[in-house]
């Protein structure tokens, strides 16, 4: 029989997977914004923040709850501060996908220009190590966590291809500037989903294992300043 | 005679402290590198993120370990929570830091253009956030942090403003693109920064009042995209 303190746990974990859902789905939703050109998407994501802020707050008071029970357990206690680290990554996931619509609403507005960058692509990316990072935590394995640090460098260096390109094409035709610039910020923001995926994904680690693989070399190549949040 | 729990509590508050001022004078060096354009102090700064990542891990361990220890008060809880909470967004305060130096080393191999944006003064008030949400937290009252959610609504409209004005700029003139994307970069990375600030603030808040303020209208206008980390 399961006691108050594993309903809550098991509570802890549900809600949180409830809430990277609605995080992945802000950021799909605003990409497919992007290749529509559709406001409505775009009105979509913004409105759905609520709920993803909503979500967050009922996840660190649980969270408080449980610390506040009877001397958790260590592999518990971890557990829980991972939850913690994971809902303000989760968060800030929701808060780029905002971000990336408000871009994409201006970029609607103004007459369409041809970019040679693939967005969608960095997008697919970005959003799938979010999604991996979830699985990892589910099923709380390390090994699968450890890959997606590799993963970040992917995006990291997409980001910086498409900053180079958006870049020259400011320079030669200064008409699609505020294009190319939306564009390029949409980039960042994918980035810096990737960023907190790799966050969620040391969190995992540190969970299953008790050791902390922030700013250590790892399987990951060194930071760059870029891929800070 | 103070308690173990007692001598830890107050070292956590310590070391946070010195967190907070490594955060702040690595903000403040990079202004200063972008001002003088020294790449020497570029370096400084992203040479100092070591000691801040390293205080990073020490006081979320420190945190761990009070949390372990039986039963903390509830407002106990709340201020070890905070703790980690600020202490998160102080290493991306760095982190802004560094990008920021990295900026500047780009700007610095470029010639120099006259751009009609004042970025000092936005750090200024950006890094004054950041003092000051520390000092509501040293001295654990909610109405100073308060006074910082306005603030940050003042340095979201800095940087909209720099950004309009940057666009124009390269708008009109191609041959300093580069330069005035690096400028507009760094502008939100100090709009960031006063996000962190206000995120400390908001911790602040909860630990003394023991209520979330986090997403809420309160004495802030409702916070834009822009302001999203």
């Amino acid at each position: 029989m399961r006691t108050r303190f594993q309903n809550a746990m098991e509570d802890l974990k549900q809600r949180l997977l409830t809430m990277g859902g609605l995080a992945e789905q802000a950021v799909d939703r605003a990409i497919e914004a992007y290749r529509k050109r559709d406001q409505n998407l775009c009105f979509d994501v913004l409105e759905g923040e609520k709920a993803i802020n909503s979500i967050e707050r009922e996840i660190d008071e649980l969270a408080l709850d449980l610390l506040a029970m009877q001397q958790p357990l260590a592999v518990d206690l971890r557990f829980i501060t991972a939850c913690t680290k994971i809902n303000a990554d989760l968060e800030r996931v929701g808060d780029q996908a905002v971000n990336i619509a408000e871009r994409v609403l201006s970029i609607i507005k103004l007459p369409p220009v041809d970019l040679p960058v693939d967005v969608p692509r960095i997008a697919g990316t970005a959003a799938g190590m979010v999604r991996r990072a979830l699985e990892s935590f589910i099923e709380g394995r390390a090994d699968l966590a450890e890959a997606i640090l590799k993963m970040d460098d992917i995006v990291d260096r997409m980001n910086r291809e498409t900053h180079i390109v958006l870049v020259e094409k400011m320079h030669q035709n200064p008409d699609c500037v505020q294009q190319a610039l939306d564009v390029l910020l949409i980039s960042r923001n994918l980035e810096r989903v990737a960023d907190h995926a790799t966050n969620i994904a040391e969190d995992v680690i540190f969970w299953v294992r008790g050791a902390d693989v922030r700013h250590h070399a790892g399987p990951r190549a060194t930071p760059t300043a870029e891929s800070a949040d």
